[in-house]
């Protein structure tokens, strides 16, 4: 029997799917490699100190229970103080909501500080999640270029002398996802005074800023108007659902309020496995040795492999940290018409028009190094290769 | 140093924090017996048996890595199964998404549903977290009141008589928080003919069902416009968040996408160990039948403490199953005026009025018989009726 069932929201119409998971489900083929994802490379998170937080934790009954919803006590101090020495100033617990991974603290910041058809400034292109949770917020969205500097804060100037009053601006200012560049401190500064004078906030939105490979990147932000947000996703792992915002009290307690309504708190299990491991400075730093050079020698084998494959058909920066190679063709090649002959070759990567409405990117693609150690990475370039013909 | 800070959305002027969850906060003293809460006890989670979850999902490296937004294929089929017995159908597991914990479920299904306006039915009175989800969605509330046999449709049908269309109707059928009574099997079919003839969606909000002490509830309500949520908090774990959606498989379509925007996904790791345990059925039958038993002599003793110490001065039904007993004074008194004095005296309620907009509730109070044990139970009445002159 087949009826006609009652209507869903309208806001459904404008809401796409992200495209980069609707690929990823087609290219978790087995004999596909995949450069097209942004996940943590398995073999690299920390299995055995992960069990043994559980078995720490999971022995006080507390753990099991609900919690308090801007996340649990502990952890937001041991994140406070981390985000102190990061950002160089003294962070107060009450200044973070732990919530359930970044993207979490995203829609809830969309919640509490935009109204339908707010003007918000994303970077060109975009991390696409960020994408996803203005558009179900129904704002008005204005993309400026990523330039090798981060955004680029001059067109930015131009737009707000224009007229273009967005009440936030987000940006990934460490390891640009997809672009891989590091906001320069001129351009950080520069977008802190366009703020103060324009009155907006700053999102700023910092998954990789732990996981560079010579030298860490510049402070973060600094104003009085930066919502920042981090996450364990990438640097512990991404089934503890554990990220944070640091923000002003009063945005700390409207995301608290959406909190309660959106999953009335986050795991008081997994976010004390975070802390246990997060405080345990020694190992941490280890790790952390661990991950950047590991995530850096398969960043330089990638980079490597298609300088050699391409030549002057196409460029591609090395990455300081992160994750992704932006890689961009001088030879016409479209790579979203490239893709689909790729998959046949069994190799994926994302085409840079996921990222951005603009055709200007439609040469590019983002390709992750992360998740394949570097002789996997040669073979899916020799693919990649036979692909582009 | 002070700035007047960029403003946030308006419909954070409309949003109330929780009353339950606010009061909770005065009511975490040490001295004070909290019937407060709506809190699994911690001594009947089984703390060891989630040990050995973790282990066992922990060995296996998928469970550290993002996972499915829609949840962990393993655990939709476990849920599936499960609710085909429960609904007397074959569910499917494309019918089922895994949320973090079900009032993320209530959110999303907001979200997919209502267009900001739309009406919608809620219990009068109504579990509190399902009022700050439509009041978040700003929806057009409208309040039904629940009888000794569930939401009086009868009523119902009068206000669609009357020229009231709701896009959907709210209801917790299985041992109503905060009212504890259980919906009637004349009340389902009703209100799933309603359904049928003014195309509403049916919530059906089901975290108790499973908690019975004489025999199990009546089965789900039966129609094709039913959203059924439920969750692993109440007879696993809070600390697992989570819960679970059964819907027909384009709501389940729509609410995947609005996940992907909220979280991206949950956590692969507590997906993992939900089904450890709910496959395990030899396990569960025999922990169900702890729990069932626990929480029945619990509700037992708190409705025996409170007949001896009122009389005829308030009412309270027995409980059949769940976590909660409604008091009603006879004798004028305000229930949100006795609270400040039951605190004094070492005991905490919820007073009626915090469940409803209407005057009618202010001498009634929710009582959770769950986190405590009998003589507990036994010395919050004697400190109630001290505060009660």
């Amino acid at each position: 029997m087949s009826i006609a069932l009652p209507p869903m929201s309208s806001r459904l119409g404008s809401v796409q799917s992200s495209a980069i998971r609707d690929l990823l489900a087609l290219t978790a083929r087995e004999d596909v490699i995949s450069l097209a994802g942004g996940l943590p490379a398995l073999e690299l998170i920390p299995s055995h100190r992960i069990r043994d937080a559980a078995q720490s934790v999971l022995a006080e009954s507390t753990s099991v229970q609900y919690g308090e919803t801007s996340g649990w006590r502990g952890l937001r101090e041991i994140v406070a103080h981390r985000e102190s020495v990061i950002t160089g100033r003294s962070v107060q617990y009450a200044e973070v909501v732990i919530t359930h991974g970044s993207q979490q603290a995203l829609t809830l910041i969309a919640q509490a500080l935009l109204d339908p058809g707010a003007a918000v400034v994303v970077d060109e292109p975009a991390y696409t999640g960020a994408l996803q949770v203005f558009s179900i917020a129904g704002a008005d969205i204005h993309a400026i270029p990523i330039g090798e500097d981060g955004l680029d804060t001059d067109e930015l100037e131009r737009r707000l002398r224009g007229g273009l009053r967005p009440t936030l601006v987000h940006t990934v200012s460490n390891f640009h996802n997809p672009r891989g560049v590091t906001m320069s401190q001129f351009r950080r500064r520069h977008l802190a005074e366009l703020a103060d004078r324009y009155g907006f906030w700053i999102l700023e939105d910092d998954p990789y800023g732990e996981i560079w490979f010579g030298a860490p990147p510049p402070a973060p932000i600094f104003s009085d108007r930066v919502v920042r947000l981090s996450s364990a996703s990438k640097i512990l792992a991404p089934a503890l659902r554990v990220g944070w915002m640091v923000a002003p009290k009063q945005v700390c307690d409207a995301v608290e309020l959406l909190k309660q309504g959106a999953d009335l708190c986050g795991s008081s299990m997994t976010q004390q496995m975070a802390a246990h491991m997060l405080a345990d400075t020694p190992w941490l730093d280890l790790h952390l040795e661990t991950l950047r050079g590991e995530y850096g020698r398969r960043a330089a084998a990638l980079h490597r492999a298609l300088g050699a494959a391409f030549g002057d058909a196409a460029s591609v920066k090395p990455a300081d940290g992160g994750m992704f190679l932006w890689l961009t063709f001088h030879d016409g090649t479209d790579t979203t018409a490239l893709l689909p002959t790729a998959l046949d070759h069994g190799v994926a990567f994302v085409p840079g028009k996921a990222f951005a409405d603009n055709a200007t990117y439609s040469t590019s693609a983002r390709l992750c190094f992360a998740s394949s150690p570097a002789p996997v990475l040669d073979e899916a370039v020799r693919r990649l290769t036979r692909a582009h013909v």
